[in-house]
Protein backbone atom coordinates (compact mmCIF):
# COMPACT_ATOMS: atom_id res chain seq x y z
CA UNK A 1 0.00 0.00 0.00
CA UNK A 2 2.29 2.34 -1.04
CA UNK A 3 0.24 6.09 -2.25
CA UNK A 4 3.28 7.67 -3.49
CA UNK A 5 2.82 9.31 -6.49
CA UNK A 6 5.19 8.33 -9.50
CA UNK A 7 6.50 11.20 -11.22
CA UNK A 8 7.03 11.69 -15.21
CA UNK A 9 8.91 14.68 -17.14
CA UNK A 10 9.10 15.66 -20.52
CA UNK A 11 10.15 18.49 -22.46
CA UNK A 12 6.65 19.16 -23.66
CA UNK A 13 3.00 17.32 -23.82
CA UNK A 14 4.61 14.32 -25.46
CA UNK A 15 5.05 12.58 -22.25
CA UNK A 16 1.48 12.72 -21.72
CA UNK A 17 0.99 9.83 -24.21
CA UNK A 18 2.40 7.58 -21.30
CA UNK A 19 0.66 9.42 -18.67
CA UNK A 20 -2.52 8.23 -21.00
CA UNK A 21 -1.41 4.60 -21.08
CA UNK A 22 -0.62 4.59 -17.18
CA UNK A 23 -4.41 6.04 -16.25
CA UNK A 24 -5.55 3.38 -18.03
CA UNK A 25 -3.56 0.34 -16.70
CA UNK A 26 -2.71 1.33 -13.46
CA UNK A 27 -5.26 3.59 -12.64
CA UNK A 28 -4.63 3.34 -8.22
CA UNK A 29 -1.19 5.28 -8.94
CA UNK A 30 -0.94 9.06 -8.61
CA UNK A 31 0.68 10.63 -11.52
CA UNK A 32 3.05 13.57 -11.74
CA UNK A 33 3.44 15.11 -14.52
CA UNK A 34 6.10 18.30 -15.29
CA UNK A 35 6.08 19.32 -19.13
CA UNK A 36 8.99 21.78 -19.69
CA UNK A 37 7.28 23.90 -22.59
CA UNK A 38 9.42 27.13 -21.82
CA UNK A 39 12.07 24.93 -23.20
CA UNK A 40 10.96 22.30 -26.17
CA UNK A 41 11.99 21.51 -28.06
CA UNK A 42 14.99 19.64 -26.64
CA UNK A 43 15.75 17.32 -29.68
CA UNK A 44 18.40 19.91 -31.35
CA UNK A 45 20.11 20.92 -28.23
CA UNK A 46 23.43 19.31 -27.01
CA UNK A 47 23.47 16.34 -24.50
CA UNK A 48 24.95 18.60 -21.01
CA UNK A 49 22.16 21.31 -22.02
CA UNK A 50 19.31 18.03 -22.05
CA UNK A 51 20.83 16.58 -19.37
CA UNK A 52 20.97 19.76 -17.75
CA UNK A 53 17.32 20.62 -17.55
CA UNK A 54 16.70 16.91 -16.73
CA UNK A 55 17.97 17.18 -13.32
CA UNK A 56 16.51 20.37 -13.02
CA UNK A 57 12.75 18.34 -13.46
CA UNK A 58 14.11 15.82 -11.64
CA UNK A 59 14.48 17.78 -8.54
CA UNK A 60 11.31 19.56 -9.16
CA UNK A 61 9.78 16.11 -8.76
CA UNK A 62 11.87 14.56 -5.77
CA UNK A 63 10.51 17.36 -4.04
CA UNK A 64 7.17 15.92 -4.45
CA UNK A 65 8.51 12.73 -2.70
CA UNK A 66 8.04 9.85 -6.41
CA UNK A 67 8.41 6.64 -5.77
CA UNK A 68 9.27 6.29 -9.13
CA UNK A 69 10.90 8.44 -11.85
CA UNK A 70 9.50 8.06 -15.41
CA UNK A 71 12.33 10.01 -17.78
CA UNK A 72 8.82 9.94 -20.75
CA UNK A 73 11.24 11.66 -23.27
CA UNK A 74 12.93 9.97 -25.82
CA UNK A 75 15.59 12.97 -26.15
CA UNK A 76 15.84 13.02 -22.14
CA UNK A 77 16.43 9.29 -22.04
CA UNK A 78 19.01 9.18 -24.81
CA UNK A 79 21.00 12.17 -22.92
CA UNK A 80 20.26 11.40 -19.48
CA UNK A 81 18.97 8.03 -17.76
CA UNK A 82 22.66 6.50 -17.57
CA UNK A 83 23.29 9.82 -15.73
CA UNK A 84 20.56 9.89 -13.26
CA UNK A 85 19.76 6.78 -12.83
CA UNK A 86 22.76 5.64 -10.45
CA UNK A 87 22.55 8.69 -8.42
CA UNK A 88 18.89 8.17 -7.14
CA UNK A 89 17.31 5.41 -4.67
CA UNK A 90 14.15 5.25 -6.81
CA UNK A 91 13.42 2.86 -9.78
CA UNK A 92 14.33 5.18 -12.93
CA UNK A 93 12.67 4.21 -16.21
CA UNK A 94 13.84 5.25 -19.50
CA UNK A 95 11.39 5.30 -22.76
CA UNK A 96 14.23 3.68 -25.36
CA UNK A 97 14.57 0.22 -23.79
CA UNK A 98 10.76 -0.40 -23.55
CA UNK A 99 10.53 0.38 -26.90
CA UNK A 100 13.22 -1.41 -28.28
CA UNK A 101 12.37 -4.39 -26.83
CA UNK A 102 8.53 -4.14 -27.95
CA UNK A 103 9.85 -3.95 -31.53
CA UNK A 104 12.03 -6.96 -31.31
CA UNK A 105 8.81 -8.78 -29.89
CA UNK A 106 6.98 -7.63 -32.31
CA UNK A 107 8.65 -8.11 -36.01
CA UNK A 108 8.71 -10.93 -38.08
CA UNK A 109 10.94 -9.94 -41.02
CA UNK A 110 13.94 -8.77 -38.85
CA UNK A 111 13.04 -5.17 -40.59
CA UNK A 112 12.39 -2.50 -37.87
CA UNK A 113 12.38 1.86 -38.36
CA UNK A 114 12.68 3.95 -36.05
CA UNK A 115 11.56 8.01 -36.21
CA UNK A 116 12.67 10.27 -33.94
CA UNK A 117 13.89 14.14 -33.06
CA UNK A 118 17.68 14.62 -34.24
CA UNK A 119 18.88 14.43 -31.16
CA UNK A 120 17.38 10.37 -30.10
CA UNK A 121 18.44 9.29 -34.03
CA UNK A 122 21.84 11.27 -33.52
CA UNK A 123 22.26 9.36 -30.41
CA UNK A 124 22.03 6.26 -32.29
CA UNK A 125 20.20 5.18 -28.66
CA UNK A 126 17.69 2.58 -30.79
CA UNK A 127 19.28 1.37 -32.72
CA UNK A 128 22.58 0.17 -30.50
CA UNK A 129 20.31 -1.20 -27.72
CA UNK A 130 18.10 -3.30 -30.39
CA UNK A 131 21.88 -4.66 -31.68
CA UNK A 132 22.67 -5.66 -28.22
CA UNK A 133 20.07 -7.67 -28.32
CA UNK A 134 19.71 -9.18 -31.72
CA UNK A 135 22.31 -8.30 -34.13
CA UNK A 136 20.25 -9.92 -36.84
CA UNK A 137 17.64 -6.83 -37.04
CA UNK A 138 18.23 -4.54 -39.44
CA UNK A 139 17.36 -0.78 -37.82
CA UNK A 140 16.43 2.28 -40.69
CA UNK A 141 16.90 5.08 -38.43
CA UNK A 142 14.47 8.13 -39.76
CA UNK A 143 15.21 11.74 -38.32
CA UNK A 144 11.47 13.47 -38.05
CA UNK A 145 11.97 16.97 -35.89
CA UNK A 146 9.42 18.41 -37.46
CA UNK A 147 6.45 16.29 -36.19
CA UNK A 148 7.38 17.46 -32.67
CA UNK A 149 6.07 21.32 -33.62
CA UNK A 150 3.12 20.10 -35.43
CA UNK A 151 1.46 18.26 -31.84
CA UNK A 152 2.94 21.34 -29.88
CA UNK A 153 1.40 23.71 -31.61
CA UNK A 154 -1.89 21.70 -31.90
CA UNK A 155 -1.95 20.38 -35.55
CA UNK A 156 -1.38 17.22 -35.32
CA UNK A 157 -5.24 16.40 -36.87
CA UNK A 158 -4.60 19.17 -39.57
CA UNK A 159 -3.82 18.89 -43.89
CA UNK A 160 -0.29 20.16 -43.48
CA UNK A 161 0.25 17.29 -40.66
CA UNK A 162 -0.73 15.11 -43.68
CA UNK A 163 1.84 16.32 -45.92
CA UNK A 164 4.37 16.15 -43.60
CA UNK A 165 4.49 13.03 -42.03
CA UNK A 166 4.26 11.58 -45.84
CA UNK A 167 7.58 13.07 -46.96
CA UNK A 168 9.63 12.07 -43.54
CA UNK A 169 8.60 8.95 -44.21
CA UNK A 170 9.25 8.43 -47.53
CA UNK A 171 12.56 6.89 -46.85
CA UNK A 172 10.82 3.75 -45.64
CA UNK A 173 9.56 3.25 -49.27
CA UNK A 174 13.11 2.64 -50.08
CA UNK A 175 13.67 0.21 -47.32
CA UNK A 176 10.74 -1.33 -46.25
CA UNK A 177 10.08 -1.98 -42.39
CA UNK A 178 7.32 -4.50 -40.81
CA UNK A 179 7.49 -2.38 -37.56
CA UNK A 180 8.20 1.55 -36.45
CA UNK A 181 9.19 2.38 -33.62
CA UNK A 182 7.55 6.14 -32.80
CA UNK A 183 10.36 7.07 -30.70
CA UNK A 184 9.36 10.35 -29.20
CA UNK A 185 6.51 10.46 -26.90
CA UNK A 186 5.13 13.74 -29.31
CA UNK A 187 4.33 11.16 -32.43
CA UNK A 188 1.28 9.03 -30.96
CA UNK A 189 -0.66 11.80 -31.32
CA UNK A 190 -0.28 11.57 -35.31
CA UNK A 191 -0.76 7.82 -34.82
CA UNK A 192 -3.56 7.49 -37.25
CA UNK A 193 -1.49 9.68 -39.88
CA UNK A 194 1.80 7.79 -39.72
CA UNK A 195 0.07 4.20 -39.87
CA UNK A 196 -1.84 5.88 -42.55
CA UNK A 197 0.90 6.83 -44.68
CA UNK A 198 2.86 3.17 -43.56
CA UNK A 199 0.05 1.05 -44.19
CA UNK A 200 -2.14 -1.64 -41.89
CA UNK A 201 1.08 -4.16 -42.43
CA UNK A 202 3.16 -2.08 -40.22
CA UNK A 203 3.23 -2.70 -36.37
CA UNK A 204 3.92 0.82 -35.18
CA UNK A 205 5.63 0.71 -31.46
CA UNK A 206 4.40 3.54 -28.87
CA UNK A 207 7.30 3.56 -26.62
CA UNK A 208 5.96 5.51 -24.54
CA UNK A 209 2.67 2.89 -23.82
CA UNK A 210 5.03 -0.01 -23.85
CA UNK A 211 6.85 2.16 -21.29
CA UNK A 212 4.05 1.82 -18.98
CA UNK A 213 4.89 -1.80 -18.84
CA UNK A 214 8.06 -1.44 -17.76
CA UNK A 215 6.78 1.04 -14.42
CA UNK A 216 4.29 -1.72 -13.84
CA UNK A 217 6.72 -4.65 -13.88
CA UNK A 218 8.92 -2.39 -11.51
CA UNK A 219 6.50 -1.59 -9.01
CA UNK A 220 5.61 -5.23 -8.51
CA UNK A 221 9.09 -6.63 -8.81
CA UNK A 222 10.13 -3.73 -6.04
CA UNK A 223 6.74 -4.61 -4.14
CA UNK A 224 6.15 -0.68 -4.18
CA UNK A 225 2.45 -0.68 -5.89
CA UNK A 226 -0.39 0.90 -4.75
CA UNK A 227 -2.88 -1.34 -3.89
CA UNK A 228 -5.59 0.05 -2.06
CA UNK A 229 -8.43 -0.01 -4.76
CA UNK A 230 -10.27 2.88 -3.00
CA UNK A 231 -7.96 4.82 -3.81
CA UNK A 232 -8.75 7.66 -6.32
CA UNK A 233 -5.90 9.34 -7.14
CA UNK A 234 -5.65 13.28 -8.00
CA UNK A 235 -3.14 13.55 -10.54
CA UNK A 236 -1.18 16.66 -10.51
CA UNK A 237 0.49 18.75 -14.00
CA UNK A 238 2.82 21.26 -14.41
CA UNK A 239 4.34 23.01 -17.27
CA UNK A 240 7.16 25.22 -17.30
CA UNK A 241 4.59 27.23 -20.43
CA UNK A 242 1.38 28.30 -20.88
CA UNK A 243 -0.82 26.36 -18.35
CA UNK A 244 -3.85 27.77 -20.75
CA UNK A 245 -2.29 25.79 -23.95
CA UNK A 246 -1.07 22.87 -22.00
CA UNK A 247 -4.78 22.52 -20.75
CA UNK A 248 -6.00 22.67 -24.33
CA UNK A 249 -3.85 19.73 -25.88
CA UNK A 250 -3.54 17.69 -22.88
CA UNK A 251 -7.48 17.68 -21.72
CA UNK A 252 -8.20 16.68 -25.29
CA UNK A 253 -5.57 13.60 -25.40
CA UNK A 254 -6.60 12.78 -22.00
CA UNK A 255 -9.72 13.48 -22.18
CA UNK A 256 -10.10 15.08 -19.16
CA UNK A 257 -11.79 18.33 -19.55
CA UNK A 258 -10.94 19.32 -15.84
CA UNK A 259 -7.86 19.67 -16.48
CA UNK A 260 -5.77 22.41 -14.82
CA UNK A 261 -2.11 22.75 -15.34
CA UNK A 262 -0.32 24.63 -12.84
CA UNK A 263 2.58 27.36 -14.56
CA UNK A 264 5.80 27.15 -12.29
CA UNK A 265 8.95 29.10 -12.48
CA UNK A 266 11.63 26.18 -12.44
CA UNK A 267 14.83 29.21 -12.45
CA UNK A 268 12.60 30.66 -8.99
CA UNK A 269 12.43 26.91 -7.80
CA UNK A 270 16.22 25.67 -8.62
CA UNK A 271 18.31 27.48 -6.05
CA UNK A 272 16.11 26.38 -3.17
CA UNK A 273 16.30 23.07 -4.26
CA UNK A 274 20.14 23.05 -4.79
CA UNK A 275 20.47 25.21 -1.59
CA UNK A 276 18.26 22.22 0.37
CA UNK A 277 20.47 19.25 -0.96
CA UNK A 278 23.69 20.46 0.38
CA UNK A 279 22.09 20.74 3.78
CA UNK B 1 28.83 -9.11 -20.77
CA UNK B 2 27.42 -11.79 -18.45
CA UNK B 3 27.47 -14.91 -20.24
CA UNK B 4 26.16 -16.81 -16.92
CA UNK B 5 22.79 -18.60 -17.96
CA UNK B 6 19.14 -17.89 -17.21
CA UNK B 7 17.47 -20.88 -15.55
CA UNK B 8 14.50 -21.91 -16.77
CA UNK B 9 12.21 -24.75 -14.41
CA UNK B 10 8.28 -26.15 -15.20
CA UNK B 11 6.65 -29.32 -14.08
CA UNK B 12 7.06 -30.80 -17.77
CA UNK B 13 7.35 -29.30 -21.36
CA UNK B 14 4.58 -26.18 -21.29
CA UNK B 15 7.74 -24.24 -19.93
CA UNK B 16 9.56 -24.71 -23.45
CA UNK B 17 6.40 -22.05 -24.72
CA UNK B 18 8.52 -18.82 -22.48
CA UNK B 19 12.00 -20.92 -23.93
CA UNK B 20 10.69 -20.46 -27.36
CA UNK B 21 9.56 -16.81 -26.88
CA UNK B 22 13.39 -16.47 -25.17
CA UNK B 23 15.02 -17.42 -28.17
CA UNK B 24 13.64 -15.53 -30.55
CA UNK B 25 13.69 -12.16 -28.05
CA UNK B 26 17.00 -13.24 -26.41
CA UNK B 27 19.25 -15.23 -28.62
CA UNK B 28 22.41 -14.14 -27.20
CA UNK B 29 20.69 -15.56 -23.24
CA UNK B 30 21.90 -19.30 -22.65
CA UNK B 31 19.37 -21.01 -21.57
CA UNK B 32 18.83 -23.97 -18.79
CA UNK B 33 15.59 -25.61 -18.78
CA UNK B 34 14.69 -28.25 -16.45
CA UNK B 35 11.40 -29.96 -17.03
CA UNK B 36 9.96 -32.61 -13.93
CA UNK B 37 7.71 -35.07 -16.04
CA UNK B 38 8.65 -37.48 -13.72
CA UNK B 39 6.61 -36.11 -11.41
CA UNK B 40 3.93 -34.15 -13.18
CA UNK B 41 0.62 -32.73 -13.22
CA UNK B 42 1.77 -30.13 -10.23
CA UNK B 43 -1.90 -28.61 -10.47
CA UNK B 44 -3.69 -31.26 -8.55
CA UNK B 45 -0.78 -31.18 -5.95
CA UNK B 46 -1.12 -29.89 -2.45
CA UNK B 47 0.54 -25.94 -2.64
CA UNK B 48 3.15 -27.74 -0.12
CA UNK B 49 4.59 -30.48 -2.37
CA UNK B 50 4.71 -28.01 -5.57
CA UNK B 51 6.90 -25.61 -3.13
CA UNK B 52 8.94 -29.04 -2.46
CA UNK B 53 9.53 -29.73 -5.91
CA UNK B 54 9.77 -26.16 -7.00
CA UNK B 55 12.72 -25.75 -4.50
CA UNK B 56 14.81 -28.83 -5.88
CA UNK B 57 14.26 -27.82 -9.78
CA UNK B 58 15.78 -24.54 -8.30
CA UNK B 59 18.66 -26.24 -6.18
CA UNK B 60 19.58 -27.70 -9.27
CA UNK B 61 19.59 -24.83 -11.69
CA UNK B 62 21.22 -22.38 -9.39
CA UNK B 63 24.24 -25.21 -9.29
CA UNK B 64 24.27 -24.35 -12.98
CA UNK B 65 25.40 -20.73 -12.00
CA UNK B 66 22.09 -18.88 -13.14
CA UNK B 67 21.91 -15.74 -13.41
CA UNK B 68 18.28 -15.61 -13.27
CA UNK B 69 15.40 -17.74 -12.18
CA UNK B 70 12.20 -17.88 -14.43
CA UNK B 71 9.36 -19.93 -12.70
CA UNK B 72 7.69 -20.88 -16.01
CA UNK B 73 5.15 -22.82 -14.49
CA UNK B 74 1.89 -21.35 -13.35
CA UNK B 75 0.92 -23.69 -10.32
CA UNK B 76 4.57 -23.46 -9.03
CA UNK B 77 4.45 -19.57 -9.63
CA UNK B 78 1.44 -19.39 -7.78
CA UNK B 79 2.70 -21.88 -4.66
CA UNK B 80 6.34 -20.95 -4.71
CA UNK B 81 7.45 -17.27 -6.24
CA UNK B 82 6.61 -15.97 -3.11
CA UNK B 83 8.35 -17.91 -0.77
CA UNK B 84 11.71 -18.34 -3.61
CA UNK B 85 12.26 -15.11 -4.50
CA UNK B 86 12.90 -13.38 -1.17
CA UNK B 87 15.36 -16.35 -0.24
CA UNK B 88 17.55 -16.10 -3.64
CA UNK B 89 20.21 -12.72 -4.45
CA UNK B 90 19.78 -13.07 -8.31
CA UNK B 91 16.33 -11.79 -9.77
CA UNK B 92 13.18 -14.62 -9.48
CA UNK B 93 10.73 -14.23 -12.07
CA UNK B 94 7.13 -15.74 -12.39
CA UNK B 95 4.36 -16.28 -15.14
CA UNK B 96 1.20 -14.89 -13.29
CA UNK B 97 2.42 -11.02 -12.97
CA UNK B 98 3.20 -10.48 -17.08
CA UNK B 99 0.41 -12.41 -17.95
CA UNK B 100 -2.01 -10.38 -15.71
CA UNK B 101 -0.34 -6.77 -17.00
CA UNK B 102 -0.12 -8.26 -20.59
CA UNK B 103 -3.90 -8.99 -20.24
CA UNK B 104 -5.09 -5.16 -18.57
CA UNK B 105 -3.04 -3.90 -21.11
CA UNK B 106 -4.82 -5.82 -23.42
CA UNK B 107 -8.49 -5.80 -22.59
CA UNK B 108 -11.16 -3.12 -23.60
CA UNK B 109 -14.16 -4.38 -21.94
CA UNK B 110 -12.84 -5.10 -19.20
CA UNK B 111 -13.66 -8.77 -19.44
CA UNK B 112 -11.46 -10.79 -18.92
CA UNK B 113 -11.11 -14.68 -18.98
CA UNK B 114 -8.38 -16.98 -17.44
CA UNK B 115 -7.76 -20.61 -17.88
CA UNK B 116 -5.62 -22.62 -15.60
CA UNK B 117 -4.85 -25.85 -13.76
CA UNK B 118 -6.94 -26.47 -10.58
CA UNK B 119 -3.76 -25.51 -8.48
CA UNK B 120 -3.54 -22.27 -10.07
CA UNK B 121 -7.31 -21.57 -10.53
CA UNK B 122 -7.71 -22.57 -6.83
CA UNK B 123 -5.19 -20.06 -5.34
CA UNK B 124 -6.82 -17.18 -7.23
CA UNK B 125 -3.18 -15.74 -7.93
CA UNK B 126 -4.80 -14.06 -11.36
CA UNK B 127 -8.01 -12.24 -10.62
CA UNK B 128 -6.16 -11.25 -7.25
CA UNK B 129 -3.13 -9.61 -9.06
CA UNK B 130 -5.52 -8.31 -11.48
CA UNK B 131 -7.85 -6.52 -9.24
CA UNK B 132 -5.05 -5.37 -7.21
CA UNK B 133 -4.32 -2.88 -9.74
CA UNK B 134 -7.62 -2.58 -11.38
CA UNK B 135 -10.63 -3.56 -9.43
CA UNK B 136 -12.82 -2.32 -12.27
CA UNK B 137 -11.81 -5.42 -14.49
CA UNK B 138 -14.59 -8.76 -14.36
CA UNK B 139 -11.98 -11.98 -14.12
CA UNK B 140 -14.00 -14.94 -15.28
CA UNK B 141 -11.72 -18.17 -14.16
CA UNK B 142 -11.99 -21.67 -15.47
CA UNK B 143 -10.27 -24.43 -14.19
CA UNK B 144 -8.92 -26.31 -17.30
CA UNK B 145 -6.71 -29.18 -16.27
CA UNK B 146 -7.58 -31.80 -19.22
CA UNK B 147 -5.34 -29.56 -21.50
CA UNK B 148 -2.26 -30.52 -19.89
CA UNK B 149 -2.22 -33.64 -20.57
CA UNK B 150 -3.14 -33.36 -24.06
CA UNK B 151 0.00 -31.62 -24.83
CA UNK B 152 2.11 -33.85 -22.79
CA UNK B 153 0.57 -36.78 -24.56
CA UNK B 154 1.80 -34.99 -27.48
CA UNK B 155 -2.36 -35.36 -28.84
CA UNK B 156 -2.18 -30.96 -29.09
CA UNK B 157 -3.39 -31.74 -32.65
CA UNK B 158 -5.52 -34.53 -31.95
CA UNK B 159 -9.01 -34.47 -32.85
CA UNK B 160 -9.47 -35.39 -29.22
CA UNK B 161 -7.80 -31.83 -28.43
CA UNK B 162 -10.41 -30.24 -30.42
CA UNK B 163 -13.46 -31.71 -28.64
CA UNK B 164 -11.84 -30.94 -24.91
CA UNK B 165 -10.98 -27.49 -25.86
CA UNK B 166 -14.47 -26.26 -26.79
CA UNK B 167 -16.11 -28.60 -23.83
CA UNK B 168 -13.58 -26.59 -21.77
CA UNK B 169 -14.17 -23.16 -23.10
CA UNK B 170 -18.24 -23.35 -22.83
CA UNK B 171 -18.32 -21.31 -20.21
CA UNK B 172 -17.46 -18.27 -21.93
CA UNK B 173 -20.25 -18.76 -24.16
CA UNK B 174 -22.57 -17.07 -21.01
CA UNK B 175 -19.65 -14.93 -20.09
CA UNK B 176 -18.02 -13.64 -22.95
CA UNK B 177 -14.43 -12.03 -23.04
CA UNK B 178 -11.95 -9.90 -25.12
CA UNK B 179 -9.31 -11.07 -23.39
CA UNK B 180 -7.77 -14.91 -22.51
CA UNK B 181 -5.12 -15.63 -19.86
CA UNK B 182 -3.73 -18.98 -20.89
CA UNK B 183 -2.62 -19.25 -17.52
CA UNK B 184 -0.54 -22.60 -18.13
CA UNK B 185 2.60 -22.67 -19.97
CA UNK B 186 1.17 -25.60 -21.56
CA UNK B 187 -1.51 -24.00 -23.44
CA UNK B 188 -0.16 -22.12 -26.23
CA UNK B 189 0.18 -25.45 -27.61
CA UNK B 190 -2.63 -25.36 -28.24
CA UNK B 191 -3.19 -21.83 -29.25
CA UNK B 192 -4.95 -22.84 -32.34
CA UNK B 193 -7.75 -24.73 -31.26
CA UNK B 194 -8.26 -22.27 -28.34
CA UNK B 195 -8.35 -19.10 -30.67
CA UNK B 196 -10.93 -21.13 -32.96
CA UNK B 197 -13.38 -21.89 -30.24
CA UNK B 198 -13.16 -18.16 -29.00
CA UNK B 199 -13.30 -16.52 -32.02
CA UNK B 200 -10.85 -13.81 -33.62
CA UNK B 201 -12.40 -11.14 -31.61
CA UNK B 202 -10.36 -12.76 -28.67
CA UNK B 203 -6.87 -11.59 -27.88
CA UNK B 204 -5.49 -14.73 -26.28
CA UNK B 205 -2.34 -14.14 -23.46
CA UNK B 206 0.73 -15.74 -23.63
CA UNK B 207 1.54 -15.63 -20.24
CA UNK B 208 4.94 -17.57 -20.91
CA UNK B 209 5.97 -15.36 -23.91
CA UNK B 210 5.15 -11.90 -21.41
CA UNK B 211 7.46 -13.55 -18.97
CA UNK B 212 9.94 -13.05 -21.70
CA UNK B 213 9.03 -9.70 -21.74
CA UNK B 214 9.66 -8.87 -17.76
CA UNK B 215 13.45 -11.06 -18.04
CA UNK B 216 14.23 -8.63 -20.75
CA UNK B 217 13.33 -5.72 -18.35
CA UNK B 218 15.23 -6.87 -16.08
CA UNK B 219 18.07 -7.68 -17.62
CA UNK B 220 18.39 -4.25 -18.74
CA UNK B 221 17.46 -3.09 -15.41
CA UNK B 222 20.36 -4.90 -13.21
CA UNK B 223 22.61 -4.72 -15.72
CA UNK B 224 22.97 -8.30 -16.22
CA UNK B 225 22.61 -8.82 -19.93
CA UNK B 226 25.41 -10.80 -22.24
CA UNK B 227 25.86 -7.96 -24.89
CA UNK B 228 28.30 -10.22 -26.54
CA UNK B 229 26.47 -10.51 -29.93
CA UNK B 230 29.08 -13.21 -31.05
CA UNK B 231 28.29 -15.51 -28.49
CA UNK B 232 26.04 -18.55 -29.32
CA UNK B 233 25.08 -20.33 -26.59
CA UNK B 234 24.60 -23.94 -26.04
CA UNK B 235 21.53 -24.28 -24.52
CA UNK B 236 20.92 -26.89 -22.17
CA UNK B 237 17.87 -29.46 -21.48
CA UNK B 238 16.88 -31.19 -18.38
CA UNK B 239 14.25 -33.74 -17.65
CA UNK B 240 13.18 -36.13 -14.33
CA UNK B 241 11.19 -37.76 -17.04
CA UNK B 242 11.49 -39.89 -20.63
CA UNK B 243 14.51 -37.97 -22.46
CA UNK B 244 12.90 -39.42 -25.91
CA UNK B 245 9.81 -37.97 -25.01
CA UNK B 246 11.25 -34.83 -24.18
CA UNK B 247 13.39 -34.90 -27.40
CA UNK B 248 10.28 -35.27 -29.56
CA UNK B 249 7.76 -32.68 -28.39
CA UNK B 250 10.35 -30.23 -27.51
CA UNK B 251 12.38 -30.55 -30.80
CA UNK B 252 8.42 -30.28 -32.66
CA UNK B 253 7.92 -26.85 -30.83
CA UNK B 254 11.21 -25.34 -30.44
CA UNK B 255 11.97 -26.62 -34.06
CA UNK B 256 15.45 -27.63 -32.81
CA UNK B 257 15.89 -31.53 -34.30
CA UNK B 258 18.83 -32.19 -32.71
CA UNK B 259 17.54 -31.88 -29.40
CA UNK B 260 18.99 -33.44 -27.07
CA UNK B 261 18.18 -33.43 -23.19
CA UNK B 262 19.38 -34.97 -20.52
CA UNK B 263 17.66 -37.49 -18.48
CA UNK B 264 18.59 -36.69 -14.92
CA UNK B 265 17.77 -38.21 -11.12
CA UNK B 266 16.62 -35.46 -8.36
CA UNK B 267 16.58 -37.67 -5.86
CA UNK B 268 20.08 -39.06 -6.25
CA UNK B 269 21.23 -34.89 -6.71
CA UNK B 270 19.30 -33.57 -3.92
CA UNK B 271 20.43 -34.87 -1.08
CA UNK B 272 24.65 -33.88 -2.42
CA UNK B 273 23.40 -30.47 -2.69
CA UNK B 274 21.67 -30.19 0.49
CA UNK B 275 24.87 -31.14 2.29
CA UNK B 276 26.52 -28.60 0.28
CA UNK B 277 24.44 -25.24 0.86
CA UNK B 278 24.16 -26.89 4.90
CA UNK B 279 28.48 -26.14 4.80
Amino acid sequence: MNKQPIGYLDSGVGGLTVVKEALRQLPHEKVIFIGDQARLPYGPRPAEQVIEFTWELTHFLLKKNIKMLVIACNTATAAALSVIRPKLNIPVVGVILPGSRAAIKATKTGNVGIIGTNGTIKSDAYARTIHRKNQNIQVTSVAAPKLVSLVESNEYQSVIAKKVVAETLAPYKKHPVDTLIMGCTHYPLLRPIIQNVMGDGVTLIDSGAETVSEVSTLLDYFDIANDDQNYHPEHEFYTTGSAQMFDTIAGDWLGMSQMHAEKIDLKRLIPQISMEMEQ
